[in-house]
């Protein structure tokens, strides 16, 4: 966080509202956001959804998360060691805020001081050879010098060997499910030696088991705690790719490791080389990027509105709703655009369009893309 | 060459005339065309020889190629089926007469027509691994197939390995020594291969052992030739690195095919993909980034002035002469420095720089910069 932007400390209430309207139905971390900046608070949010949904057109009340599954899931991750964290706050991992989609709440186990440190990514394939793993721990132990903490997905290959060589000075996993659900499972010890320097970090539910698509949902995570991430052996088509991708739309650092143009292991990051990641073979390639970065101050986030009373709703008429959504069709556009077309004021626009999210009508895109379900 | 410049074509005469001029001591090829401009062809150049050398302090009269030795050159050339080719005739490859320092004549061998062929250069380390043998082949085939002929030095390694792949379609062997003097001797052979479709070059004499300073000489013919150089396997500091950096300084496209890091032989090449050179893994990424530029019209080179009468000589006044030699010192200096701080015509400094230069006394850099041996 930048300086002269205070952090945020939430009371217990309002912890407790934040988790609660993070895991109701149809609502995301930018919808969370959209909501929570509208009504003014979590709780106003959570009591507002079942008149969104229906003005939105929804043919049932979007279920909410109960204050007692909300406090049972608390207290049964506070006896795992793990506590929640909220944006804005002052343990909140620093460049992750400055993501667009940024998770409102992260659950974070093990020494939170980690998450303070600059941040890099290391992540590759699972099948990594075993020229990968001695390059991704060359690599890991000349930024672990430098003062990097090491991100990764906790995978198999070059995942696991980028946080065994950052055990001891700090190193995070990014969990795809709960923090009772790691994956693979023959990672939990790993996790365990983890721990004591590094952190494990979800936004995803207890109990949660992870399914194929939480993993690229989750690779937004680790491009967006770090400055930059290193694609360390790669096939064509493969999830370090999309990590690639991620980073690239968050405005952070890709930086590939080459290979042989006849090593299957390559293709993906000479690919990415030749569509502009930088090349490195060693951690001073990294570095000598890196440093200049590090050193400028991050821009402010606007921090969420949490005040304990409601400001004035929104209600848009009908006419304008009907308007607006004849605007809508499954190809996205733009918000600008709806403001535009639409002739109504952005404030209703926006209204409108959490009306059909809340109802589970509304699908948001990169960009500020909008499109019907 | 672009439309609207006629080729030339050299007499007999003339032509021997040239040859004798380009073998004299102290004559390389920007002295050429600086003495045949000046004087207006070879045969007044190298009347004025003696003269110069004299105004210029030189203490002997610098070694003039006899008629006789020319006559006899040509003549041994010939049997062998090499013929000479000068700078502006039709034969001369067209991107070669561009370089600054492009040989006024060149000793050709087998099917000239490949000079016309567009080129690449395919280079590398001559200890090469079965990996970039093949990786070489490949390469090879896809330029072939997309009608480039090759251009390679003929060494062990990556380089046979280019020619031999690109035997039947047309391969250019650029020789670091003259036509009889192939190197190494044990790829005579392949060069017997070469001849029928392809051709040997070199600017240097009949009977020349080269050198190992005629190497890096002779890679700026290879890159000279070509609309780009690929660098396969290379260590740091070798000879492929070298024709990397004069293919840059021509303005040639620089590729290079990564490698892993584990791999001493991609360390060059990885480097010059650091530095900014195309990485490249098939032959497409190559044909992508050349056929846009084949298309472009070459600018015209201006043509020598050939004529058998001799324009009127400048012959600098004494103070005129030593107010430019003080103002030179082995520190390398620009030309237009010279001219502004002498306060003499651009004609004259050039003449004074002749006689040094024709008295072994001076030495020319890149960038039109001089300096006092």
């Amino acid at each position: 966080m930048s300086e002269g932007t205070e952090p945020i400390r939430l009371t217990d209430e309002q912890r407790l509202d934040w988790l609660r309207l993070i895991r109701s139905q149809n609502v995301g971390p930018r919808t969370f956001r959209a909501l929570i900046n509208h009504f003014g608070g979590a709780r106003a949010a959570i009591e507002a959804l079942p008149g969104l949904a229906r003005r939105g057109g929804g043919s049932a009340t979007p279920q909410i998360y109960s204050r007692e599954e909300a406090l049972r899931e608390i207290e049964a991750s506070r006896k795992l060691g793990v506590r929640f964290v909220a944006v804005g706050e002052a343990d909140y991992p620093l460049r992750l805020q400055m993501i667009d989609d940024a998770p409102p709440l992260v659950a974070i186990r093990g020494h939170a001081a980690t998450l303070a440190m600059p941040q890099v990514a290391i992540v590759g394939s699972r099948n990594a050879s075993a020229a990968g793993v001695k390059i991704t721990q060359r690599i890991t132990h000349g930024l672990v010098e430098a003062g990097f903490a090491i991100v990764s997905g906790l995978a198999r290959g070059i995942d696991a060997a980028a946080h065994r060589a950052s055990l001891r000075t700090g190193t995070v996993a990014v969990l795809a499910g709960g923090q009772d659900r790691v994956y693979p499972p023959e990672h939990a010890d790993l996790l365990d030696e983890i721990l004591p320097a590094g952190v494990a970090l979800t936004e995803m539910p207890l109990g949660w088991e992870p399914r194929a698509r939480d993993f690229p949902r989750r690779n937004r995570l680790i491009s967006g705690l770090s400055l930059g991430v290193v694609i360390v052996e790669a096939a064509k088509r493969s999830g370090s790719l999309i990590t690639a991708r991620l980073a690239l739309e968050q405005g952070r650092e890709v930086f590939a490791v080459p290979g042989s143009p006849l090593d299957p292991r390559a293709e993906g990051t000479n690919g990415l080389i030749k569509q502009g990641a930088t090349p490195v073979t060693e951690a001073a390639d990294i570095v000598a990027v890196l440093r200049p970065i590090m050193g400028l101050e991050l821009p402010a986030r606007e921090p969420e509105r949490e005040e304990l009373e409601s400001t004035a709703s929104v209600e848009p008429a009908a006419d304008e709703r009907t308007r607006i959504v004849s605007l809508l069709s499954p190809t996205p556009v733009s918000i600008d655009d709806l403001i535009r077309l639409s002739q109504t004021s952005p404030r209703v626009v926006r209204m409108v369009l959490l009306e059909l999210e809340i109802a589970g009508r509304l699908e948001r895109h990169g960009g500020s893309l909008v499109s019907l379900m």
